[in-house]
């Protein structure tokens, strides 16, 4: 019996989350709150759902469907999520969320925190 | 320089999360915040700080140094994480954060949900 | 043009082992071209093929398809994969590779070393 | 007991290999036991030591470490990985192992698998 939930854990998975999304979202102006929203559409999109509903999504947090629903819309108009659309192998069309657009902003983060650390090393050089 | 930024992020590392913790929080009584101040010590002790302070955590969360220290107290009070002492090899005594009460916790949610499973599945049976 | 290859490289995602598979494969019988194609199967899963060919596990490593096949059935025989038999929701049966076995193992291997080190522990506090 | 099985797996942690490597390596000109020693350097750089020797890297394997010193040479010598040299924080100089050269080779193979399927794609439209 133990050995089963082994197994379960082992096969449940983990979702591999880019260790500076954890030092950089409070600076790209977003809470605790909205980065675990997006962690749950990211968790979601792992196990093959690419297009979670507010229902599902709230269905595993403590706010309400409303409220993820009003938090998607803010991430969606601000860029850090996309919708795209895709096409089944039957061709009919589908929606899904991207998290492209987080991604790149987490780049940004990266190059901007190399050119500061660049600046600092060049003006102590100079002194 | 923009192969920099790639390595960069390969070398930043990820931090790997239990699939099962997404799903079972909120169950277990946790709200966003403290997840996040979870995932924020788990975080730091992936790359090397396994006792971060108060002010460490806050500096990449939008609360201040007291509230973690007061969400801190309660997972510890709760039995969510818990405070280990070590010994470096130079025999000096230090303290750090230890998830494992977390883990187990999760192992019996797994062990529950399986249980509920095999329950539904058996009156299903009988009728 | 070079961030679509760095958005490639975040979508193509991870496979992640678990780092007692590399300091025990060894101890297990197995040689480093089994557990490559072990590895290989686990990662054609996590990309949505639950039973890859040796005409597939074979076009990613420097042995042949018969080779693959050959070295497959030994694994099977031997108790590190099995073949589990599913029902799509159409209904339709089919085959896949299943790795509990090699988890499972691994599992006996840690709890062996727990065991050694406990009696190791005693014999020293005896004397 | 059985739990402390459990949460000695989950200490023990997952080494997150790029899926890219496993569909790409045969093709950069390495084999089994080439990817699998890398693949234990990058396992002893995880827990903390970061230039494993022959000895240590051949005692997980079925090589000797004779092969495993001689393997290490082809590797630095074809450029898949480099040895950098390190400071401590009390001064000292040390030698660790870089993966660097082969992420760096990974995403030149992304981006030649780009450029190939973009061609096609325009040959494609052209006919």
């Amino acid at each position: 019996m133990e050995k089963d939930i082994l197994l379960a854990w082992i096969e449940e998975g983990t979702v591999n989350i880019p260790s500076i999304l954890f030092t950089n979202y409070k600076r790209m102006g977003l809470n605790e709150t909205d980065i675990m929203l997006i962690l749950q559409v990211y968790s979601f999109q792992n196990k093959g759902n690419s297009f979670p509903t507010p229902e599902e999504l709230s269905s595993n947090m403590t706010i309400t469907s409303g409220e993820c629903a009003s938090i998607l819309r803010k991430l969606v108009q601000q860029g850090f999520i996309s919708i795209e659309e895709g096409n089944t192998t039957e061709d009919i069309l589908f929606e899904k969320y991207s998290l492209k657009p987080l991604w790149l902003k987490l780049l940004d983060c990266l190059q901007e925190e190399k050119k500061q650390s660049q600046r600092q090393q060049s003006s102590f050089n100079e002194n």
